[in-house]
């Protein structure tokens, strides 16, 4: 098994308070990887020998990002009507069901060429984990195969069949939650790590979001909530009440939703790039971060609402935006995105972590909120190897 | 002389109103490159032989972007000032004259290193013209070195003298105004094509403006100011009044400024990206388009209120804060920022002019504001050839 050592490191964040601050940050650092996995961590001077080094010329180098909320799987895009959106003009928009009929359109390898060109465009960015949703098929058969094409590039795959009501069942959702939880749940299934639901007006309310996550749950899949994104509402509290690992988007919260957040250590994942792109109020993240709330940051990249891939993005955003200090941001982006997953073995470089990191070419992590838009990610290793 | 002829172009970019609209947009289209200028534009189907040719697989390509104001002679960074500056922390910071310090402090080639790095980095991200200021040595001979280098790298150099008071004259400011109309010009001079003032409080008023251009304008360089960022004030006034190209940041104007630059064709240049990265509101880009004044939009790329470098974030952020429409903001930054530089021969890619553009991994300029942050640009083209 050969190692390699990677030494030179201007900086180095290892998400590790063994090493001070929230995100252990070592100046002219070394580490050492071997079979995939973080060997050693340290000064450079202390670093052992290895089979190969490479030196990083003094850049930075920190977790990859963990981009625990995308929706990948789809055909077509929307550019017209985020034009029209943006310039205020008309459109007659069908909104998420435009891209339904895209994608129950597109051929297989149409849709896995696409999953390929967003999940390669994301690792350039410095993303090593990427969630992917299904939500664009909405049949028993084009959900069971966006999970499947989903599953060929992530182990992190949800499913989203109760992304919205689609147009065929519009005069019987209750038909549709049925669905859901019953002959789609069972083909969604086998390709499945998680459950979501978008909770929300005039897509699921309460009572479908339980039974369709609970549903899911006794299927062995683990719940995600989409919740409070346009209004205040009962996902977060759903999100809470079936023990969900994230509810995401938490743009509306009453102090009752912040409180159940901090009680039960449920994520609540931020989005800011989605409000960026609908030029919406973006989430209070300090009113979270000061009340004990677990933070996540994610792209939610989707034709729609938000067609970002780029997690440096979501950080400028958090820290221009939502007032995030640079560290607290990238925090969200790695180990954060990595309690979104209940992942252990990411979203920081303790010895035993997976080799998943990112090299910057800049000094430290903070140019990615300091040079916003600039593509400072000059490498990308996912278990250790280029990605 | 031997040609290219790109081909299967998805979308072309042309800014030649004789092909409809303002971006003279072409689908399906091709481009003959001869001896670095463009030789012929049309419809795939009717291109002509080449000696060579370069299949895009329906890419889109528009006109280089033209950076027209960027700071990028300069040493060190200012990360810790921006994170301070961001989280609401006390930061007993130098601003300008900290970079002054550590600029005159460095070596030639650290500088040159520094202007290397930030070029390609443009270039990587489309842009294929960039005006390059001085205005972080404020001696004679720091001045002069740091246009020495910039002329290495763009015929856009910019005497900019009156950037600050430095230190050691800020008790005798009328003595500094000499020196910048003096001797300092004579030696920035052969490297210059133009001259610059930052015209603020704190900085340089009208009557110091006035004397700074002129001298420099009977020296045969070119005014552009730095106008109307922090207050209202003014700058614009003095660039019309001195015929300048271009009255720099406008974020505050009265109407008489939006009437003066709109009789007298001085560009009005917008730097959002400074806006975002100091959190201060935006320029009115509405405003300045309805009344017909010329828009430029341009990064202001420097290591203090916005190290960006990035002209697809700038668009991003036209769209989404100061309501420019994707295809006014693409404008902008391409012929918006040649007229700023009154360059005919680049910002647009019709029959003539040089080479300069970039391919994108999306079918359309839309992409660019649709999917912020992410680095569309494929391939950047300068003269005809790779940059
Ligand atoms: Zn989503
Ligand atoms: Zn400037």
């Amino acid at each position: 098994m050969s190692s390699l050592l990677l030494t030179s490191i201007g900086s180095l964040v290892t998400n590790d308070p063994a090493h001070g601050g929230p995100l252990g940050e070592l100046r002219d650092a070394a580490l050492v990887i071997e079979g995939g996995r973080i060997a050693w961590v340290g000064g450079r001077r202390e670093a052992p020998a290895a089979d190969t080094s490479m030196d990083l010329g003094d850049r930075a180098v920190i977790p990859g990002f963990v981009d625990s909320h995308a929706h990948l799987v789809f055909a077509g895009d929307r550019a017209e009507e985020f034009a029209a959106r943006m310039t205020g003009q008309p459109y007659s928009a069908g909104g998420i069901r435009t891209t339904v009929t895209a994608t129950r359109g597109a051929a297989d390898q149409q849709l896995t060429a696409t999953v390929a060109r967003l999940v390669t465009e994301m690792r350039r960015q410095g993303t090593t984990t990427v969630e992917i949703k299904s939500g664009y098929g909405l049949t028993v058969a084009d959900e069971a195969r966006s999970l499947a094409i989903a599953a060929g590039f992530t182990d992190e795959t949800t499913y989203l069949g109760a992304h919205v009501v689609p147009a065929e069942y519009q005069d019987d959702p209750a038909g549709y939650v049925d669905l859901v939880t019953g002959p789609m749940l069972d083909q969604a299934a086998p390709h499945s790590k998680w459950v979501d639901v978008f909770v929300e007006r005039g897509a699921f309310d309460a009572d479908q979001a339980r039974a369709i996550l609970r549903a899911g749950q006794a299927k062995g899949l683990q719940a995600r909530v989409h919740a409070n994104q346009l209004g205040e509402g009962p996902g977060v509290q759903v999100a809470c009440e079936v023990g969900a690992a994230a509810a995401d988007h938490c743009t509306y919260l009453t102090d009752a939703d912040v409180d159940a957040l901090a009680s039960t250590g449920v994520v609540a994942g931020l989005l800011p790039a989605i409000e960026f792109s609908t030029r919406s109020p973006y989430p209070d993240a300090r009113r979270l971060l000061e009340a004990g709330v677990t933070v996540a940051l994610a792209t939610d990249c989707n034709p729609g609402s938000g067609y970002s891939s780029s997690m440096p993005f979501c950080i400028a955003l958090a820290v221009r935006e939502m007032r995030m200090s640079p560290a607290e941001a990238l925090w969200s982006a790695t180990a954060g995105g990595a309690a979104s997953l209940r992942r252990e073995d990411i979203g920081h470089l303790r010895v035993g972590a997976r080799a998943d990191l990112a090299v910057l070419d800049a000094p430290s992590y903070v140019h990615l909120a300091y040079r916003p838009g600039v593509p400072l990610v000059t490498q990308t290793l996912v278990g250790g190897r280029p990605g």
